[in-house]
């Protein structure tokens, strides 16, 4: 009896690991926008497929050298458009002054907070720039956020966080949460990417209100090990373990997997596979897919989207 | 005569170990939520039993490796409705996307601050990611705040407990306060456990306005005795009586006492008789419950609150 | 001539020495809550006898050890209604639970700062945990605000205090500013209880504001007296000299004496006969009227009323 | 041409080394405000002789030691009346105790800010107790500010500054502004009282929005010397030529000479004299005239009036 | 066919490397604004040529020393009338006292955050005291904001830039920003004025909302090139290409270029020159104008002017 009633929890549970719109308890605002996003972009089918292109701030132009025309934030936006993307990431500056001729086409993501990475990212927190209010006023269709999971600031980044959500949650506008595990004592102690450090940073996220999570895919560092709780120690895990385990952990939220720096084309959609069959709701790819000549772009953005219709839907 | 004074004063006083809700002076919308928890759900008495569910955020999901269902808040949603719990306590992001099959037979705790275990403690501060308004949004009927007494941030925490307290006085919003001793001058000092900073705990939150304290089981610890205070160390002293002095020194706020990490039923039902036959109102008991097969968790509630029927009456 | 003028002008100082309420430029809300605590309770004749009990913050329950029923604040209360006292001291949680039973034969004075004892007092700073506001809404009569004066985080503490004072303007409440020397240049200079510091304290209060200040009975310590201004240095002080000195300092606010941990009844007798004589408006007696037992301390309330009703006249 | 038009400029710019009220461009509540300061009391002439009382606060009772009556402000009040000042400055709780008897013959400057000197000057920072609108209710006709030029904390003070600067602009009252050199740089370097950093002082106020600027007397010091620039290095400087300097610096802000520790009188009005004929439109002298005999202080209060009429005219 | 496209996007975006009013995406109140500046005044074909003048809080009164006349703001202000400048830069204070007679002959610019050079750089942040509020007031017809790019405190900066930026958007005032790489990390590392710092400087600024970008002229360090990421090592630079370069970096924002300390006429003309035909919109000219006589003030001002109207056409 007790064992069949926690099979039948377990089962359906399962069935949220890609959380279907239909399923979430939204306000109206937000259900508004996400469809927009799900079901009138992109693949369509209710998996999302986001273009970042927030690294002229992260990261500084270097990012844009390997690919020049790619500086200009209308090489995006037209391989937004033309690639069929769910939406496009831009800071407030950038959406300003680029998005007036893709009205209509490309939906917006104002991303609220990011900060240079010159200084030191041992007490790392990103400072908010633009307001959910912004991001109504140039129609947006949701805003994204990065928390830094674990930092010795966490305490200022979880109040900032706090303020976001609670305007979200006035304005009825989605928040998608790059949820980071950093500071020293991630660095120094399990890593960023380690699967103990990106499954905490999923369900910490989920907890705080995120509707989506943007997280790196987790990795079993064997060097590193004995920083992880022995929770995680106990048992070997493949990278499909790894991946369910995180979207598990991210609960009604929808799991978005980043793309990290260039990987071959191949690397790329094994990874985006194994995420998608774990129940990740999408991408958002930027660099692996703005790094390279545009019609590269829009080849792998297209055998992308076939493999979100075909695994996702 | 003065002696004869003191003692109808003591006894008096003792009359208020276990606060009932119709001789406290509560404002109306206090008396009505509160009325809810105590007398409306649970055991249903006058005491309360509560489940917490914000170990996803405190300490991440490996607490729920031992018992994967418990890992989707279906789970403890289920095990408070089925076991009869007074309430649950979520953080926002879980209350908003699980509670919406629940409402009217499970009353929510919305916990107002929380953070990973990350960084380290000696400096703790716990920071308000939401708010007594989204309390009221939400229909929860009490709000959750931790205090850590003692920390070095202690006048930061402080302020903030002030401005939730003022909330909660304006919204007629009850206010649970999880009063932890933390921070490098407890831990390389009494103990956070040790019943001289329990002791103080209990006092802080009443002192400013808690009006449930979510305490841990006070111990003395002989190793760590000459930083208690000489009041303390002057005497011997029994679990029963550690107890009781917590509950007298948090007066007419209602003790919740914390299950910490998992024990042995007879451990459980052994502390929990202790606490209440002290006077605490209660339990903010966790992973003792949902770290176990679901009808393991159904039965050992049911011991707890008849141990509550029989004793908190 | 010179000399007649200046001597007019002490002359007429030292009447000051107890301000009188009626000599006083105040706006009529301070007035009215003034008269009060002056004249309506307590000795009745413009000075002022307040009963604190804000040490379960500051110190936690160990200083209740010694006379058990002294930790129900209802034993504090009741001595301030049997032995007529000016008012009552607490902070928002114990007013709130508290005072219901008092109402109109006790007033009250709402702490609005407080902390534990557990952190280090080097860079002191004491956070507001209630509210002008708060006091208004619950019928106090005045306000109490420790400042630590010349605490390296003076900055903060002078600002928060700002902040209080205008609101007591703003509301017409009396505002008792606890003027303590405090944090690392103090101690590990003059010391906090030294003629020189608790001096400075005196005049500091009175320039932010203050109605009335609560001063500790200052001393001159001849190991520390390098740390003294040349100014001190330079003279012998009685004990009546240095009160007469601090009172003056406090100009027209009324002067308050702290009674510090608990002494035998002669000494604090004699202590209270010098501040009185020296132009000190009152006590702020706590631990030495309630850390015995009840009648004594009716009874050492009477002899000191005795004392109040006659020099303080 | 090029170096008529230069020297066209330079004298044109001299006519405004003291600022007329006539000619300066300002809203009509400072206007009406500086010119009772200018016009109604003191000189009368539109020069500005200012009597400041806020060594209680900023030195402690100390500096009253020497002339016992000067401890009671009413004592500085009689001298500004009888002595036919400006104005007198005032901390909030002064002001509000003392003024009434006083209104009409007295225009009141509230400082805002102060500090005591108790904790290390390395990263000085005065904090605001008062507000303009605190003297806007009290009828005061200007309010100081001390700003701590250079120091560690300069970016805190000058957000602090701004605030006052656009309260004062908002109500029309004008803005006085301390501009002192402070803070580990400023001491360890080249010196608060350096030509360097007092010229600095005088240009910083100015930038921010200062009405009058008070500032020390400047002076060369031989021995830090390398800690100036290169371009006060390169020539020799006489006193009139180092508070010319720091005139010009100021612009049409006013600059106001502050006295100090207690000179000789021939010192004093030596000092004076240099001033005026610099450009100054006054004095901001405390000690020096009432750490003295009253009949003392009135005395040389004539005598720098006189100086005042014949020079500043 | 790929290449045709990115060929066509890179050609389509140089047409922006000098932003043209017309093209920019902007409301309505900054398009009026910088339609004062870009056409109406200054050279008038859509450049900019702006006279900063807040050398004196930044620097002091020693950048005035060379040509003593300059220490009058009225000085500038007839260089810039005489002159025909785009606009003046002043910080509030010199903004109020001295632009009455300039109205409408000369725009405003009003810089709203400085600070002195006194403490030490390694942490730099720039404080804000005055507002955009501020600006609509005195109508400015821009404002000007010092960015320190990659200091520690980077996140402090940041935020406060965003609400200035927010502030801007709802007046419809300009933002032009100092784009300053700053702070340990970068003195310490790549410097200043490298290339990789300059270029991250003008895309941080673009990304957060700047309509204008003022930088220094980008030089590569030989010495320094180990602290550049590879990207900008690779290859030979050009002081063209590092301008267009960081033209590139800034998209729709206008860059403006410093002059930084004295140069001779020829190097300053040559680096005018270089902008210019890389796509700068103009110039930020201080001492290299003002730090010599009037006439030669004036004279290379219109060589400046003529080169702008030749290749910024």
């Amino acid at each position: 009896m007790a064992e069949k009633t926690e099979k039948m929890l377990l089962e359906q549970a399962d069935q949220y690991l890609l959380p279907r719109l239909e399923d979430l308890d939204l306000p109206l605002g937000k259900r508004t926008r996400l469809h927009r996003l799900l079901y009138e972009h992109g693949p369509g089918n209710g998996t999302l497929l986001l273009l970042p292109i927030d690294h002229g701030l992260e990261h500084g132009p270097r990012d844009f050298f390997v690919n020049p025309p790619s500086r200009y934030p209308d090489y995006q936006l037209r391989l937004a458009r033309e690639g069929g993307f769910s939406g496009i990431v831009f800071h407030i500056g950038i959406a300003q002054k680029y998005m007036r001729n893709y009205v209509g086409q490309v939906p917006l993501v104002l991303k609220l907070n990011g900060k240079t990475n010159i200084p030191s990212d041992e007490e790392a927190l990103s400072p908010v720039e633009a307001t959910v209010e912004d991001a109504v006023r140039l129609g947006a269709d949701a805003v994204g956020y990065t928390l830094y999971v674990g930092s010795p600031r966490q305490d200022e980044d979880l109040i900032q966080l706090g303020e976001v959500r609670a305007e979200c949650d006035r304005y009825g506008m989605p928040l998608v949460v790059w949820s980071y595990p950093r500071g020293r004592f991630v660095d120094g102690g399990p890593g960023r990417n380690s699967l103990y450090a990106v499954d905490y940073a999923a369900r910490v996220a989920s907890e705080l209100g995120a509707d989506c999570i943007k997280l790196n895919f987790p990795k079993f560092d064997e060097e590193k090990k004995e920083h992880y709780p022995k929770e995680y120690r106990e048992r070997e895990w493949t990278p499909e373990e790894m991946m369910r385990q995180v979207v598990r952990s991210a609960g009604k939220a929808m799991v978005l997997v980043s793309g990290g720096s260039k990987k071959s084309d191949e690397d790329l959609l094994e990874k985006a596979r194994i995420a998608l069959e774990a129940g990740a709701a999408g991408f958002l790819f930027g660099r692996n897919l703005w790094q390279r000549p545009f019609e590269d772009g829009l080849a792998i953005t297209q055998r992308l989207k076939e493999l979100m219709l075909r695994i996702g839907a």
